[in-house]
Order: C-alpha cells, then structure tokens, then sequence
C-alpha cells in the first residue's frame, strides 16, 4: 500500500476527484497554500495499492498538467476604461507536485 | 518513530484527541473532507514509538469504529408537515482510514 | 527525495516560508490546530533533495525552536481595572516538531 499526497491547484481538484472516484481511488482533501504566491491549492491524500500507483500518478498527470490558457484580462481598475483594448494572453495553469510514500501498515475500521 | 495519520469523521474528532490524550499522544489537526460525499472529515497527524503503534490504533478503532445510529430525520421541507410520522432510522456514522508511516527523522525543538 | 512535515505555530509560518523560500526550498501550507490547548498551528509540507535535509532542519531550528517572550497582559475583565497594574510575563512561545519521511517516487508535472 502506498500513499499518494498530490499538491494541485484548487481549479482543478473537482475534475481530479471525480477522475479518481471514476477509476475507483478514495480521496481525502485538505485546505492548504502554496508558500507566498501559490495562492489556491489543495493537497489530496489517495491510499492506493502498489500496482495502481501509475494509474493514479497517470490520472493525476492527465487532469492536472501544467499547461496555458487563454486568459481575457479585466479592464484596469484605474486610467481610462475607454481605451482599454481587451485582448487575452496566455497564463500557466495547473501543475502538480506528487510524493508517493510507502505505507507500512493500512486500517480501515 | 511513526507517523499515523488518521483521516475519520468531525464528529469523532474531539473524543478520539481526548482518548488519545488521556494515553499521553499528542495529534495535530488538520482540516479536510472527504472526495465528495464524505463531508466533514477530520485528518490526524500522531507521531508515536513504534512500540506504541498498536496501542494508538486500538484507540482509534475503539472510539472511530463504524457504527450504526438510529437517527430521527426531519421532517421534509416540502409536503404537507402534517401528515409527517417522524420515525428513527438507522444511519451508518463513524468510520477511520489509518496510515503507519514510518519515520526517517524525528526533531522537536 | 524527503518528505520534510513540520508543525509549527502560526506565529512563526511567515518567518519560515520566507527563510525556505529564500534558501529555494517551496512549502505548502495545511490549515491545522494542535489537539486541544495548541491552537494556531500551521503544519507545512516540504519536499527536498536527501543532502538538504539537514539544510530544511536548521531553517526550521533557526526560525521555530521554542523560547520565551515577554507579554504583558490585558487587563482581567472583572474586578477593579483601576488597581490593575500590568507588568510583562515570561511566555513560551514557538516550537516545531519535525517528521522527515522516505519519498519512494516523486513527480512533478
Ligand atoms: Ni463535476
Ligand atoms: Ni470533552
Ligand atoms: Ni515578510
């Protein structure tokens, strides 16, 4: 047995737990934030058996990648709302930092 | 040295800290809730001698154990309230997922 | 890779975030509370290289270790406020405990 903590971005831990509920993995949420600017994330503990390891580190991969997005800024808040031209830009979202730890004895009661 | 970490429900939090107080373990309390239906989750962190693991866990399965409880809903929100025959049912509550980890290092400072 | 959980008082998680952050290292942040009396707990999660540990733990030792601070009361809030003279006391404050575990895999995406 062996214990996966996933450190995601808070957007995308609906999709994850619904992802890993689909394949059959149990989840625990915790409230947590990244250190100063990562602002918003979850940590997930996941028991899971050693030969599904890579499905949920696959599962994790697939929801969570860090990847761009398409991002239409809000006018800003002071200077001439007239001519400000809204375009969007490219943002990076996502991410995920996953440590898979042994687990040296399971209850469930 | 082990880590436990416990993940039960809120309602079995305050007499699980004391019953593992009362046996001299300090637990550390973090927020979290389950994957989706599972609302209201408690996750304990315990650092215990591995001499003393089986002693913790006891604690736990005694006070976290799942269990029936009969439960007296309320009456619906909808319908006509007098026609409503409240009766208990049984609902299971309780419950605890537990994880022995071991320990590279310990320090407290 | 380790897996470096620190308890920590919330008085000192800004202090701490900043030092590791400075010395590169990034941490997440859990929403925590001691069991019972040690409220305003922070616990934080941080992974590192197996020859920074040490580097982790002298951060953490630096920034946390226990020691005591001078705190002059609030006046009771019964009795006679006029013959209340304050004076600072000697309060323990700080204080980490510190569990440093085996990361068996360790992604990043
Ligand atoms: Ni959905
Ligand atoms: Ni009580
Ligand atoms: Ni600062």
């Amino acid at each position: 047995m062996k214990l996966v903590i996933a450190v995601i971005q808070d957007k995308d831990a609906h999709r994850l737990l619904e992802g890993l509920m689909q394949a059959g993995f149990g989840a625990t949420k915790l409230a947590s934030t990244g250190g100063f600017l990562r602002e918003g994330n979850t940590t997930l503990l996941v028991g899971v058996e050693d030969e599904r390891v890579d499905e949920v580190i696959g599962i994790i991969r697939r929801t969570c990648k860090a990847r761009e997005q398409l991002v239409t800024p809000l006018a800003p808040m002071s200077g001439s709302a007239e001519s400000y031209l809204p375009y969007p830009v490219e943002v990076q979202v996502g991410g995920a930092t996953v440590f898979v730890l042994q687990v040296d004895r399971f209850e469930k009661f």
